[in-house]
C-alpha cells in the first residue's frame, strides 16, 4: 500500500492513449493521395514493437534470474512462468499475420514505394531479442555484405553492440547446465552410468533384429540403422574432441550432457522445472522459426517475386533465415539420445533422495 | 507514383516508435514498488486500443460506403473485404486474451490498488465501435444508474453524443436492404411467393408426420412443435402489427424480408456478396460476444468476486453484457423461416436473368 | 523390448482404417438424395467422439492416480500433464466449431429433417465425461422433465448410473486438498495466520482510504465497496456453519482453506504443481463452458429459433448450460481472497524448510 | 421429404460409434507392456485420416464442378465455398499438431519400437489428397529411391495409378483459365493492353528515381533493381519460348496472363469469386505448407537426429517436403507482375459492362 495518488487515475491517461492513438502518418496521405490500407500496415507493426518491447521485457527478468552463481528453486518457477508468456506473445504474433493477409498485394502495391528504404530490418527491438537469446553476428543468415547493426547508429547501434557483447540467455543457460550438481555426485559418475545403459540397450535390440525370423533384411537394415545413427550421436557427445570445433551456438559436452539428465529424468520433482524451463527455450525457438515461415508465406503472396522494400530479395532472403536464425538446435537434439523407460537405469537412492521433496 | 519524399524513410520514424515505445509507466514504479507485470498490463490494452482505431477506420470506410442511396455491386465487395479483416481483427482480440491469462491473480494484486478507479469502461474507442455498429444506449446493459458517457467529458464526451445522433451501420444497412428491388419486382410478390411455399412445405410434412405408423406419439409431437414454431414465427414476421412495437434494434419487416430473400437465394450471384456482407455483421456480433464472454471468464479466473477497479461487479456486470449487447440479432433469426433447396421455390425467369450476369 | 511381432505392421491395419473409413453412412444417400454436406455432419461428430474417448483416457489416468491415500509428488507432475492434455484437445474441439461453421443453414436444412429424433444429447461419451469431472444429475441444467440419462438404455445406462455412485475428480481433488498438512503443521494454524493478515491488510487499506484527501466521497465508496466485499466472503469461508448448507459442487470448508493456502504460495516448490493442478482444472471448467457457448453461438446462427432434432428449445437450452454446469466455481472463488505479495504473512521457517527441496 | 425411416434414429447408430469408439489397438497393450501415451497416438491419426476424408469428399466436389466445358457463374460460387471449407479443415490440422506436441519424447520411445516399419508415408488418403490437387510423381520430394507407391498394393496401388492418370485440379483450373474470354475479347488484346501499362510505369519510376535530388545512389540502386526484377519476369510471361521448358507444375503462358487479369481487375463483379477461387488454391497450398513445416519441427523435438519408423531421415526429409511439394507456386508468382491502381489502366467500357450484372 502506498499513498494514494493525487488525481483520479483515467485509463486515457493510464495508457498514453494520446501518445498511442496520435501516431499513425500514413505517408499515402501525407502525399495527398490516401491508401485505405496503410494504416493497417502501421498498425500492426506498432503493435508488433509494442509485444517486442513486452518480451524484452520479460528475457531481461530472465537474465537477471540466471546469471547468479546460486539459482534458487524458486526462481526457476519464475523463468518458467516467463517463458510460458514470451512464448504466448509468439503465438499471438504469428496469429497477426492472418490479419496481416486481408491485404491483398494490390492494396499494397498503393503505398509500397512510398515506404522505400524502410524495412523491417530495421527494427532495433527484434534485433535485441535475437542477440538477447543468443543469435551470434557471424551465425546469422546475412544479407549482401552489410552486418545487420549498419541499420542503427548513435545511440542504438551502441545498444546493440554492447548487449552483443553482455551474456546471452544461450550463454547464461549453459554455465547454469554445466553447474548441474547430479552429473557428478560424490562417486557417482552420470556419463558413466549412462553409457553402459546405452551400450546395454543398443546391444539387446541389435540381437533382437538380427536373430528375427519375421523381418526381412531390407526391414533389418532400417532397424540397425536407426540404431547406429544414435550411437554415432551419443559418441560425439561423450567424445571431448568433437566438441572443441563446435561453432558458437552449440552447447559444451558438459551443458549438453547435463541437459539430457534432465531430460530423461525430468519426472524427478527438482528436475521438472529446469525440463519445462529447457522446453520452453526450444519451444520459444521453434515459435520463432514459425514465424519467420509464416512471414516468409505471406511475403511470398503479397510481393512474389518482387524485391523488399529494404532492397532484399524478400521471400527468399526470409526464407533462409527460417532454419539458419535457429539457437537452441542442441536442446532439440538431445531427444536423439534418449532412452525409454525400459532401458533407462534407475539412480543410487543417495542421489533419488536428493531430488526430491524433504519431507 | 509521387515526388521522392525529401530525407530517406526509417522504420523507426514511419512508426513514430519514439511516441510507441515511451508511453509505457507503470504506476507501481511510479509509486516506488515496481510490480513486474505491470508492463503487461499497460502493453496489452494498448495493443487493444491501436486495434480498436483500426476497426473504427474499417467502419468508417464501411459506413461511408453505404450510406448512398445507391450502392454499386463493386461497393459491396469492398465492404465485405473491410468487414472480413474486422473480423480477423476481433479473433485476433479474442486471442490476446490468452496472454493476459498468463497474469496470476497474485500477480494481479501487486498493483491493481494503483489503478483505481481508471477501468475499461472508460475506453472511448469501444464505445464508439458499439455505437457505430448500432448499440443504443437504451439497450445496453448499463451498471448502477450512469450512463456509460459520463465516463467521458469535453470533446469525447461531444463525439460520443453526435455519434449517438448519426446513423449507425445498423441503421443504414437497414435503410440498403429496405431496397432490395427484387422483394416486389414488376408483378413478383416475394411475400406471397414465400408464403405459399411455407405452407406447402408445412403441410405436406405434417401430414407426413400425422400419417407414419413408425414414429411414436413423442416423437409425433417433437417433430409437430418444431413445425409449429417456425409457423409462428414466420407470421409474425409477415404481419406488419408484432413489429410496430419493435424494440430499436430490431430491423423493420420490409429489412427482414430482403434479408430472409438474400439468404435464401444466396447462390444467385447478385446476392452473393450482399450475404457475404450481411453474414460479416452477424459473425461480428457474434465475435463481439465471444470476446465478452472470453473475458468475463478471465476476470472470474483474475478477481473471483471481486469488484471490478471500476466499482462494478466485475465478473457478473461482464457476463451480463455477453447477451444483452448484442446488435445484429434479427440476422440469425433469419434461420428460422428458410427452407430447404426442396421446397425453395423456383424464382421466375425475369428476377433470375436479373441475378446473374449480362454476358 | 519384446519379441518381434509376426508380421510387418502396416500404417492402415494399426490406425484399423478399415473401420474408421467405412463408418460414414449419410441418411440423406440412403434415402436417395445425397446431400453434400451431410458427410461434414457426421464426420466432425466422429472426429468429436474420438477425441472425447482420449479425454476418457486420460481423466481415467487422473482418478487412478489421485484416488490413494498418499499421492507423491511424482503423481502431482504427472496429472499436471494429462490435464495439460486435455485442455489442449478441449481448446482443438472449440476451434473445431470454425469447420462446422463453414456449414450454412441451408445446407443443414438439406438433410436435417432425416436426423430426429437423435441428437448430441445422446452422447454417452459427453456424459461421462461430464460425471467423471464430477457434474451431479442434480445441479445439471435439465430438459423437460427427463433425466438426461434416459437417453440410454442396457449396458451403457448402466455404465453412467455406476459412474454417478463413483468418486469424481471433484470428489477425489475435495479429499486430497483436505489432507494438505501444512494447513495445521504442528503448532501452525493457516486459518489463524491468515486472518491477522487479512484483518491487518484491511484496517491499513481502510484507514488510507478514510483519511486520503483527495479520493472524492464517490471513490472511497467505491473502494470500501471493495474491501467489504472481499472481507465478508472472507468471513463465508472461515465459519463452518454457512458450508452445511452448501451445494454439492462447493468444496468444504477445509478444502477450500487448503486450496487457498495452494494458491497463496504456489511458489514455494512443494505447492507449485499442485497449483497447477488445481489451475488446469479451472482451466478445463471454462474451455468447457467456451465450448458449450460456442456451440450455442452456432447452433443460433444456423437455426435462428427453431428447436433442436432432439426436440430441445435449441439455442436457448445450451445458452443455459455455459454457466450452470460448471464444476470447479469454487477454484475461482479463491482468487476473492487472495492477499497481494506486500500483506502475505511470512510463513515460519520450520513450514518453509518443508516446501523446499532437500538438498 | 422422404418416407419416414422405420425406426428412431440414435445418434450412435446413426455415427456408427460401435466402429469408431472400438478401433483402438495400441501394440504396447497388444504386446503386454501398455503404454498410456499410444492411445493418443492412435486417436490423433485416426482424426486426421478422418478429416482427410472429408478434404476428399470435396476435392472430389471441385473436380466434378470444374471439368466442364463450360462452367456457370454460380459453380464458381460453389467451388468457393468448397475451399474455404479445406482452408479451415487444414487450419484445424495444423491445430492438432498441439496436442500431439503433449507427448514428450521418453513418452514416444515407450512404443515406437512397436511401430516400425509402420508409418506416414503409409497414409493412402494423405497420397490421394496430393495427387487429386495436382502433385506429380515426379516432382515430389522422393526418399530412397522407391517411388511413393511401392507402399500400397492391390487395389489401393491401382486407385492412386489411376488417379495419378486422370486430370487433377490443377490441370483443369489450366484449362478453365485457359478459356477466359476476356483475355482477347472482339479486338480487345489483353496483353497489348497490359504490356504498354507496364512499360508506361516502368519507364515513369525509372525517370523518377534516376532524376531524384535526395536519393542516395545506393537507394537509387534499390529502386532500379526492384523495377528490373519485375520487367524480367513479365518479359518471360508474354514471350511464349520460356514456357515451353516449363515444368510440369507450371500453367501455360495463357492460363498464367488470364490468372494475371483476374487478379489485376478482381474487384469487377465477375472476376471476383474467380479471384476467391484462385487466391484459396494458393491458400490451401500454403497452409500444407505450413502443416509439412510443423510437422517436422515436432519430429524434431520428438526425435533430434533419429531417424523415422519408416527408415527416412525423420526431420530432414520432412523439412525438404516443405518447399518442393508445393502445386500453386504460379499463382503467387502472378504478384510480381501485379500493378498498382495508378498505373491500371482503364478496361474498354464494352469489356466494363460484361464484368457486371445485367440490371
Amino acid at each position: 500500500m502506498v499513498d494514494l495518488k493525487k488525481t483520479a487515475l483515467h485509463y486515457q491517461n493510464y495508457l498514453k492513449l494520446d501518445k498511442i492513438l496520435h501516431a499513425q502518418f500514413p505517408m499515402s496521405k501525407e502525399l495527398g493521395d490516401e491508401s485505405h490500407d496503410e494504416m493497417l500496415f502501421i498498425i500492426i507493426h506498432q503493435a508488433y514493437e509494442l509485444w517486442f518491447k513486452q518480451i524484452i521485457h520479460e528475457l531481461k527478468s530472465v537474465k537477471d534470474t540466471i546469471k547468479d552463481e546460486k539459482i534458487d528453486e524458486k526462481e526457476i518457477i519464475k523463468v518458467v512462468k516467463r517463458t510460458d508468456r514470451i512464448k504466448e506473445i509468439l503465438n499471438l504474433l504469428v496469429k497477426q499475420i492472418d490479419v496481416l493477409e486481408t491485404m491483398t498485394s494490390i492494396d499494397f502495391l498503393d503505398f509500397r514505394d512510398y515506404l522505400s528504404p524502410a524495412s523491417g530490418f530495421q527494427s532495433h527491438q527484434f534485433r535485441k531479442i535475437e542477440v538477447m537469446l543468443g543469435l551470434k553476428i557471424n551465425q546469422r543468415h546475412s544479407f549482401g555484405n552489410c552486418p545487420y547493426h549498419d541499420q542503427f547508429s548513435g545511440e542504438e547501434k551502441k545498444e546493440i553492440l554492447t548487449l552483443e557483447d553482455q551474456q546471452s540467455i544461450f550463454d547464461l543457460v549453459e554455465k547454469w547446465l554445466n553447474r548441474n550438481p547430479f552429473v557428478n555426485y560424490e562417486d557417482f559418475d552420470f556419463v558413466e552410468h549412462y553409457t553402459s545403459a546405452i551400450e546395454n540397450m543398443m546391444s539387446k535390440e541389435m540381437n533382437s533384429i538380427k536373430s528375427s525370423d519375421i523381418l526381412t533384411d531390407n526391414e533389418k537394415n532400417i532397424r540397425i540403422k536407426m540404431l547406429e545413427g544414435s550411437k554415432e550421436y551419443y559418441k560425439e557427445i561423450v567424445s571431448k574432441a568433437s566438441f572443441e570445433e563446435k561453432n558458437s551456438n552449440a552447447f559444451s559436452k558438459n551443458a549438453l550432457i547435463s541437459a539430457l539428465l534432465i531430460f530423461q529424468y525430468k519426472d524427478q520433482p527438482i528436475l521438472h522445472m529446469p525440463y519445462r524451463f529447457l522446453k520452453n527455450l526450444l519451444d520459444i525457438d521453434h515459435i520463432i522459426s514459425n514465424w519467420r515461415f509464416r512471414h516468409a508465406q505471406m511475403v511470398d503472396k503479397m510481393l512474389g517475386k518482387k524485391i523488399g522494400t529494404g532492397g532484399s530479395d524478400g521471400a527468399d532472403y526470409l526464407k533462409n533465415t527460417v532454419y539458419q536464425n535457429r539457437i537452441f538446435n542442441d536442446i532439440s537434439k538431445i531427444s536423439t539420445l534418449l532412452l525409454s523407460r525400459s532401458f533407462m537405469p534407475e539412480l543410487p537412492d543417495k542421489i533419488k533422495s536428493k531430488l526430491g521433496f524433504s519431507n
